[in-house]
């Protein structure tokens, strides 16, 4: 893995996985796998979770959530009742990826002392 | 790790973890970390790397290593030389970071097949 590796030619075409890198990391991406890494959501329910950490709109995150399912990650669920029901999950390779994303959030939790203390550092130096 | 777990009460504030999850996972964040994981780069040769992957202005890869520097995960290092000589590498905390980013991106680069396999399906479903 090399950061010459990801350009393999030049244009975007010819690199397709840093655009499912971006997906997965993006803000909202990130915060929809973990949330569904615990259980199925309705839309309702998504946006309400999530809006707990981040303000998410409806369009963003329903955008956000067609492009996981565009990727395979997303498995949306829409039931033909009255009023309409949406049930969104991760599919395996969704779980996957919300593994890797999750590892990645739980050692910036870990490290975050490390991180305040260079700040503070960092802030001090340039008094 | 649960999405309720990031909100700790509101604001972002009282959530900074989540700013350094982004700051790592950014575009130019997540480029680079992974450029600085194989050797320290000047500037203009770290612009040059990262923009064989993905166009970087001057002030954009600036602002980016400033974040990441603040945050204990980028070294600066001003050589006192004429012309100036600013080399960029990472500090262990920097090499952890990089690691788990390292580790998303070949995630993401093994099941790339399976992911446009996924978008061939989604995109077929919708013509």
């Amino acid at each position: 893995m090399s950061v010459s590796s990801w350009s393999r030619g030049g244009g975007e075409e010819m690199c397709p996985y840093r655009l499912v890198l971006e997906h997965v990391t993006s803000r909202w991406g990130v915060l929809i796998l973990i949330a569904l890494a615990e259980r199925s959501y309705r839309f309702s329910e998504l946006r309400r979770a999530i809006g707990e950490v981040s303000r998410v709109s409806e369009k963003m995150l329903s955008q956000t959530l067609q492009t996981l399912e565009r990727d395979g990650l997303v498995h949306r669920d829409a039931k033909p009742v009255i009023p309409p029901r949406v049930d969104y999950s991760l599919t395996d390779l969704g779980r996957e990826a919300a593994e890797q994303v999750k590892a990645l959030a739980a050692w910036t939790e870990r490290r975050m002392d490390d991180v305040q203390q260079a700040r503070r550092e960092y802030d001090e130096a340039r008094l």
